[in-house]
């Protein structure tokens, strides 16, 4: 994987060495940044606003495959799917703590790499990286990332708040990553029984792209914020929409319909679906990743999103007796149920 | 490890049910804590105070050997290793995220006893767990925790801002949690020779017990507040008495002296030591893990630090061309180097 490039062990920089190398080129830019990394803990003043603090763990093996996955995507999508929760809170990212298990089969340059696109996607959503840990790790490689933001209390969106008629709304489209996994998949495989036939990823980009460099929706967090418009309840699609819009149904209380046809599916994710011989409905449905945002939003709000591009209205939330429930193209009423990406049952 | 007791696959429950398991017990005591477990993020309020946010990764055969590491131990171990970097600031630590990989081979009862141990040491030290991930992990146990304080901003002390004539204070005693696991490492190693003889720890509880349950020196922190001290510099000792002191001298551009003589050993440190023909001040200058607190005093201040028994002075700060010495006790000088536990050498 690193043949080409130049190596250097970690070991001879030691654990220092290496936190000093990599953290060297932080610049900070938020004002509540007080101190970052380099003492115990970092400092910050929120004062005033409601912090938000959410942690996602990437495991080598579990959450990505180092086989398809460059380390600059990995690092942009691990900043990706930790802020992607902040935003989920209609809140502001403004931090975060990096830490690290690396293999010492690791050269630095690889984890240079890793951490370019951490930096990346820290500089292009303005968040400072304000702490971490950076350990051997005898396993494979595991990155965790704390995030940290900030609200008004009144900006507030749990998911827990979600009221009877209120519209289901999306944001971009769904399934795209879990086809784009797919497809790398199957890459990988005919790469490894003939490693001389090259991956066929032509015209494809888009859907390896949701996959291996997927984008928080700060847009959308702004866009609502723009119009005058706070959703009810609010929570981000890592698990499949499924999964999702059950959570704000249990934890509210009510029910909701879904309509098969609203969902919102990219040309290439339909294709591609069908190439796989799956629905492209239940990738959208329970294949998860795509760190879209999902949102209820008052009907007496329809004038103000009813010509937005950026998100779709797929359904409404009804009493919790009509039960959570997807009606399909042809009419027929079907029972949503959470059959998302399960991290247990993906180890049988 | 586990054959005597009940098992509950953890692939049964799937993620959410597992979380949901894990965190049905959680109490909220923090004023702050406005929502915990349950949303995309923890809402926390630390309105008017600086905020104190600080990360550590524990990782399986680098950081812990589950071989004589109770699962109990282990979390409120993870705990406490996170709290002591809030305290290391003359912080109040308020809230825990925890993130847990996970391997299959865990039944829920294994996980249940690792969350015990969390639960205590968040209970006995007034923390509220407010988030986390969790996750299977193909490889080992990892434990990610980010701890969050605060504090108000006149109390905050760094590692960058001692000054030359301020007296070197550490808390309790040193290099006991190095020895303990030096014996711990013995008896394993006579254990998987012979696994008929009973590992030997008779009278060795305390130094164990340092290597396995460190406590986080809070009561320092409320101790300094009552007596009116506000150290000047302060670091927790997790990688040993030198890479400590180094840290403080170098971030502040100051030299120290300390003593040979005043280090705080322990007698079982020191008689253990003696065992293994390991120098005991060589074991609390570079074995690490004990969480004491490292801390500089202004001369002024003697007065009110002479007669506390939970602290010992063991030397001053120099300017920065006197170099950072250790005075033996022949009356030798001899230049402090950190060698501390190096998690990647550890590896090779």
């Amino acid at each position: 994987m690193f043949d080409n490039k130049e190596h250097t062990n970690i070991e001879q920089l030691g654990e220092f060495g290496l936190i000093k190398h990599l953290t060297k080129n932080i610049k900070l830019g938020q004002p509540s940044t007080i101190k970052g990394v380099g003492d115990d803990a970092a400092v910050l003043d929120h004062s005033g606003k409601k912090l938000l603090v959410s942690t996602d763990m990437l495991l080598e093996g579990i959450h990505f495959d180092l086989a398809y996955t460059p380390l600059k995507h990995l690092g942009y999508k691990a900043i990706q799917v930790n802020l992607s929760d902040i935003y989920a809170m209609n809140g502001i990212a403004t931090q975060v703590t990096v830490s690290l298990g690396l293999s010492s089969k690791f050269p630095l340059e690889a984890i240079e790499e890793l951490y370019e696109g951490i930096y990346i996607a820290c500089d292009k959503y303005n968040v400072d990286i304000v702490g971490g840990d950076t350990s051997a790790s005898k396993q494979g490689l595991v990155i965790s990332v704390t995030s940290i933001g900030y609200a008004e209390e009144h900006d507030i969106v749990y998911r827990n708040t979600a009221e009877e008629d209120d519209l289901v709304c999306v944001s971009g489209d769904l399934g795209g990553a879990y086809i784009g996994l797919q497809l790398l998949e199957r890459e990988k495989q005919v790469y490894l029984e003939n490693p001389k036939i090259q991956p066929d990823l032509e015209g494809k980009d888009y859907i390896v792209e949701r996959q291996l460099k997927p984008e928080a929706r700060k847009d959308i967090v702004e866009l609502l914020k723009d119009i005058g418009v706070k959703p009810t309840a609010m929570i981000d699609v890592s698990d499949g929409l499924a999964s999702e819009i059950l959570h704000i149904c249990k934890q509210s209380d009510k029910g909701c319909n879904i309509y098969e046809e609203k969902i919102p599916l990219d040309p290439m994710t339909f294709e591609t679906a069908r190439e796989f011989h799956l629905d492209p409905t239940i990738c959208a449905l329970s294949g998860g990743e795509d760190y879209e945002l999902l949102f209820t939003v008052k009907q007496a709000d329809y004038d103000k999103i009813k010509f937005k591009m950026d998100f779709t209205i797929i359904g409404h939330i009804t009493d919790a007796a009509a039960g959570c429930n997807l009606i399909t193209k042809q009419g027929n009423v079907h029972p949503l149920k959470a059959q998302g990406w399960n991290a247990f049952t993906n180890l049988t």
